[in-house]
């Protein structure tokens, strides 16, 4: 880590509160299905959505909300997407309107967000509890962004937080996240729901831009499914209560927080994959050498997303041949004959193929290296200087399980 | 079907010959792994092979040996795919002499063709063995085309064969199939490995012309796992020993071929769709209304590759939103508000979806539709008169399995 990680999730950075409740959108009373983010100020906001021309109701009003580049709390709920549903926008636009009430923040400033099942009408009702509920239940520690983050969970194993601590001109500035997966996680949006805070002074069009060059490396990279989630949503709101000097681009300032949004993001996306439907794996590839950064993000996230390594990975089967097969049919004109593989763990490192053909190594070692939980996929092609990553997950029979009978 | 459905596979036309036999490339005894398709006389020769930048050693043979247009025999093996594989490109043209010898065929006629595990060097001592004892074993009946495609099949739990009669100007003609599938497929080209022959007289860049406006309709449309193999291969063999007019473009005969050659790529489409890996149902999407063919072609692909749909497909799970999402990143911009669709099956036929959005229906009787083996995904966008077909099947945990350990 080049950043010190701290704990507290959103609620790190100054200015954050947080909760989450159970209200009765999902039938489970022990699960939570409402959360709040509630910043004391109005924030600069910045936010990327699903490219999928279906997408939830929500998505709209967030649009609108966030266009002055302007907002003060996040609404989430999980157990309804609010997508494709019968009078979803209305819905979306009464939450806001109940948010706004016992909050006491304009409804333009409220940012809603859903995430579920597709296609089934949500009540009011259950909001018309929850959000009063939440409301009250605000915390600014790390409760309140462990809350959120619980509430926000559909098919995760654990609720997803990170938070990283840097200075910018002198001042202590944090950016912190909470997240959830699990399935229908492609590019572009990887995460379906993902929210920053910050409390670094940031003007909306400065925070877009950055937000804006941070997700195609990193969320965009992800892919647990193959599926691009029509909910996918990140948002950043920052606080400004560091009280640093307002970013500007070009600046030592603008860097450090750019590589600290990187870092967090990052960790987000490990957390995302290891933690797709199903997984046993966390898969994390590095492609080196590429003519380009395009050619190198499109190779990373073809081999993290191929079913056949996928596949092969759970059964720790060294098949570097799905590698070079999942290389080979990544768009773009460019030459496979000087790529080298390896794979890496905690266990060690093989070198299983050079100039796109076999290099020889021990079977056993290379299946005790993919025993391991963290698999690294190193590729170069021996091409250029440009590089990335992708993360992705193993395909498992609990992935089948988990989606041949979603909705009981 | 509009044409007369006839016994013989590849064997169905006049003028062809084929043999399976068991060499040693595999180490199961019992597994056939080459196959010989012999015509009688010289064959107007055409063929699509994968996009993959890596691709086996024997496509680039094939190009060659095909670039005037005409061929007599395909040599094939299963158990080793001679892709990235030390000494490939020498092995495969030392095949291709043994073959030369033993049919009496010149060289640059024969069209060697591979499957199987990526990386591993070939060994030449079982086709020196296998070459001559699958020339003696030639067969111009039906069990010949068999004995092909049993040979050629690796995951396959069926050997896959067709063949349809037509008349071209008062001439009887057939057209004949065997293919293999079974993982490893997404367009383009869908099917890893499938040979064509009709005893039709076609001339070379004819065939080519038909061939190529066939293949995207068909071939292309068909999804397993998302995966392009590396050695992809459709080859179509015409000896025109029916007799008839060559064709021309803008004829009724011309018509007839072509509609003759969809029939038998569709019903291969089902075939391989339905013998994906580890593939309890097949399943056959149809999209109406399109705005124009290459949307109509997009969406069919998409909802048929989604691992999420065919998860929910595997639970006999009607969850008609994996749908709408699929069609949703499907790439271009259109309007998807007006969509409707429908899921069907020898059970009946249920409205799910109208307008984009939630039609009732009853979740006992999908149920009952989605138990079926076979189920037809109808899609109607109203927005244009284009329309499209693909294949696909659903994910099951024997995908997994078979391809967790595929290598052992």
């Amino acid at each position: 880590m080049a950043f010190t990680s701290v704990p507290g999730g959103v609620c790190a950075p100054r200015g954050f509160a947080a909760a989450g409740v159970h209200c009765g959108i999902r039938h489970n009373h022990d699960k939570k299905d409402l959360a709040i983010i509630k910043a004391d100020v109005r924030c600069s906001a910045a936010a990327c959505y699903t490219t999928n021309k279906v997408h939830g109701h929500p998505i709209d009003i967030d649009r609108a909300h966030i266009a002055d580049g302007y907002a003060q709390a996040v609404l989430v709920n999980s157990g309804n997407a609010n997508t494709c549903a019968p009078g979803g926008r209305e819905l979306a636009l009464a939450t806001c309107e109940l948010a706004a009430a016992a909050l006491g923040v304009p409804k333009a400033d409220i940012l809603p967000s859903s995430t579920g099942v597709i296609g089934q009408a949500m009540e009011l009702a259950p909001f018309e509890r929850g959000i009063p509920a939440a409301a009250a239940a605000l915390d600014h520690s790390p409760a309140g962004s462990l809350a959120a983050a619980e509430a926000i969970m559909t098919t995760d194993t654990h609720p997803k937080q990170a938070a990283v601590e840097f200075t910018l001109s002198g001042k202590r500035c944090r950016i912190g996240a909470i997240a959830k997966g699990s399935g229908m996680i492609h590019p572009n949006m990887a995460t379906m729901l993902l929210f920053l805070t910050t409390d670094a002074a940031v003007a909306p069009e400065v925070l877009q831009g950055i937000l804006s060059d941070v997700v195609p490396a990193t969320f965009n990279q992800i892919s647990v499914d193959g599926d691009t989630s029509t909910n996918d949503t990140v948002l950043l709101l920052a606080s400004g209560l560091a009280g640093n000097a307002p970013l500007a681009p070009g600046t030592q300032d603008h860097a450090t927080f750019t590589a600290a949004l990187t870092e967090v993001a990052e960790a987000m996306c490990r957390e995302l994959a290891g933690d797709g439907e199903g997984a046993t794996k966390l898969l994390e590839c590095t492609v080196n050498g590429a003519p380009d950064i395009q050619t190198a993000r499109a190779v990373a996230r073809s081999v993290i997303s191929s079913s056949l390594f996928k596949a092969a990975m759970f059964g720790a089967d060294a098949n570097w041949g799905r590698i070079l097969c999942a290389i080979g049919y990544t768009p773009g004109d460019f030459d496979i004959s000087r790529t080298r593989v390896w794979l890496a763990s905690a266990a060690g490192e093989v070198y299983v193929c050079e100039n796109a053909a076999h290099h020889p190594y021990s079977e056993e070692q290379a299946a005790r290296i993919l025993r391991e939980k963290e698999i690294d996929i190193r590729i170069d092609l021996g091409l250029g200087g440009a590089t990335a990553k992708a993360w992705g997950c193993d395909l498992t029979y609990d992935y089948v399980r988990i989606n041949g009978d979603y909705r009981t």
